[in-house]
């Protein structure tokens, strides 16, 4: 495409550089920005640059983190004997919003993925192993995708941790609440007739 | 959604006035954004404030430019008699990537849309009818959308323009070049057999 414009192909570039957006969504946001008022967009501007500026990665659990550790590994509410292993930083805002689970959490930042070249050590394992040596922890839940790649990380990080003494569990994978049975892929239904639970719990 | 972070919410807010883009496409985007390298935020936040620093509206035509008026207005190649008018400046940029088109243009920027409040004052049309009275304009092609706004605005233009000497057309509407006739819809293959065309055209 030509914009006739080095100003606008600049900005529709590097627009298309997020995920899912190509040239066409990354021309239409900028023709909205263009209808936007210069305050609303510059204080755009200036939230993406904030972004890189003041948050990081907890240097505890690599999650996303404005101080040095994140509120959560600092929280003196929080059980530090029970980390739930993520893969990203979604998860765990996820799961914080179910206000169900009242332990830390690990925060990979990736999964073991060897057709994609990701090894374990380009994960945050090292930290995780190093938590476990040092820490008090007893239980890790494994909260990561029913993927390959999610099924890998899980096994490879319970061999390596099978040395300690820590219990490893996971979540528990079902019909979701408020599912029709019918419409559940099988083997979702086969893995929740398996892993049943008693009836009362 | 709770994000722990005031940094964080802001850029999640913010990326969300874009259209069509909801919080969970937004916080993708942020956490896009902080795996990405410092520099490569800073130019987006660059391009950006940028975007609204540089670009503006052709003071002839309307459309977007780097300059007061925009290259193909002030282009001597171009046929100036010729107008064809269009709703949004992408809808120039698509024409342009044709190659077929040698006139000028006249951006809208909008429809008139009674049900949505958009009036005839409200888009740019003052400034189209100042060109037919000053200039010398003997063309003017209709290429707006087949909808009730895109035929009340050429309605309503004609009816405006009817006074002076200027010839009225609209785009061809029909099958698509490639289309199969089974799979049109009945309007625009009843269009195309009303507004048959000689074969050998």
């Amino acid at each position: 495409m030509n914009f006739n414009s080095k100003v606008l192909e600049n900005a529709v570039n590097e627009l298309s550089r997020f995920p899912g957006i190509g040239k066409k969504t990354a021309l239409r946001m900028v023709v909205h920005l263009l209808k936007t008022d210069k305050l609303v967009v510059n204080k755009l501007a200036q939230s993406i640059i904030e972004l890189k500026e003041k948050i990081g990665n907890c240097t505890i659990c690599g999650n996303m983190s404005e101080t040095e550790c994140c509120s959560i590994c600092t929280s003196v509410n929080r059980q530090k004997s029970l980390v739930c292993v993520v893969k990203d930083f979604q998860d765990v805002l996820a799961l914080e919003n179910t206000g169900q689970y009242n332990g830390v959490y690990h925060v990979l930042g990736g999964l073991i993925s060897p057709m994609d070249g990701i090894g374990p050590e380009d994960i945050n394992l090292s930290q995780l192993i190093h938590r476990v040596k040092t820490g008090e922890i007893n239980e890790i839940i494994m909260a990561l995708s029913a993927t390959m790649e999610g099924d890998t990380t899980a096994f490879y990080i319970s061999k390596v941790l099978s040395a300690y003494n820590v219990k490893f569990t996971a979540i528990s994978r079902g019909i979701s609440v408020g599912g029709e049975l019918e419409f559940a892929d099988e083997i979702t239904l086969g893995r929740s007739i398996k892993d049943r639970i008693p009836f009362n719990s």
